[in-house]
């Protein structure tokens, strides 16, 4: 499929607000299509995530929003959380069926806790960028109450919160103007 | 500029061996250009990236890699390293003018920890999308000794390695069979 960098990082912008559209079953399985082969460490794949779309899930994620959040959350069609299962190496038979990973992590719950943390976060960099491949705009977050929004949608499971992120067509009126990025020099170093 | 959702995602692989082609200064900085735009959380841009390139910096690099990236590291041209700066919060008067931005953080180790560890791993995410987007393949690791890597390159610093990443012309004869991805029921629900 064609699409253009300005589309997934220079022109994209970080929305606010969401006008009414809804997003089909299609649409995020495409999504998920697409960020699935991102790659992670291992093949471990430790992000799972929730596509939050009906008034009564909409209302249970409302109640662990941070205030700031609530009313951009209410208004976009389908809010993503983006967990983590720490019980990922269950599945590294099956993701890495070559080797023996899964003895890499048992039994090490810190290694455990830094591979799903690391990885899923850089698949939600995926996410992001495949959302914005879609045509869709994104509003991710950090502000919520983890324990609380874990206990609405994961109880029972081995799977964390790690961000949440609006999905729909953002309303360029609720737009912020945008803030500056660190110049190369100040991000980087050819060594 | 014009890419495919195949080219980031679908088509591209993770390599295991580098052809000879050297990397120049200006795809370096066109790389993080593109990468910087994507969003983290209250614009923190906590990733600092340094690009290894010169034999002796490749030098101390191999020094802390295990044994089984050792040669394929060798092989690219360049390796960068995608760090996180622990004191993010120090540039945020910068990248959030119009806020008291870097207040939430003083004094709060954890929240600082989780903060660049979550923001520069999106950021890690972006920069492999972007990667690709320049025509780049790219081979990220997390198997280094982070102790010796940091000692070696972030002394006297408040940065900490996150992970690693060769760059260059991937060798096609170097290849692992493609492993399985999680099925969207396996990995996604929709509430």
């Amino acid at each position: 499929m064609n699409i253009t960098t300005e589309q997934i990082f220079d022109r994209a912008r970080t929305h606010n607000g969401f006008l009414g559209e809804p997003i089909d079953d299609a649409t995020l399985r495409q999504l998920y299509e697409l960020m699935k082969w991102g790659p992670t460490s291992g093949n471990s794949s430790p992000a799972r995530i929730v596509f939050v779309r009906s008034p009564e899930a909409k209302s249970r994620l409302l109640a662990a929003m941070n205030p700031g959040n609530v009313e951009k959350t209410r208004s976009a069609p389908v809010t993503a959380i983006i967990g983590m299962d720490m019980a990922f190496h269950e599945k590294l038979p099956q993701l890495l069926p070559h080797a023996d990973a899964k003895s890499w992590f048992e039994g090490k719950p810190a290694l455990i806790e830094s591979t799903a943390f690391r990885n899923s976060s850089i698949q939600g960099g995926y996410f992001i960028v495949a959302a914005r491949a879609l045509g869709l705009d994104c509003g991710p977050m950090s502000g919520f109450d983890a324990a609380k929004l874990d206990a609405a949608f994961f109880a029972g499971t081995s799977v964390r919160s790690n961000f949440v992120c609006n999905l729909g067509r953002g309303d360029p009126a609720k737009l912020f103007p945008r803030s500056p990025r660190l110049a190369f020099e100040e991000a980087c170093t050819i060594a």
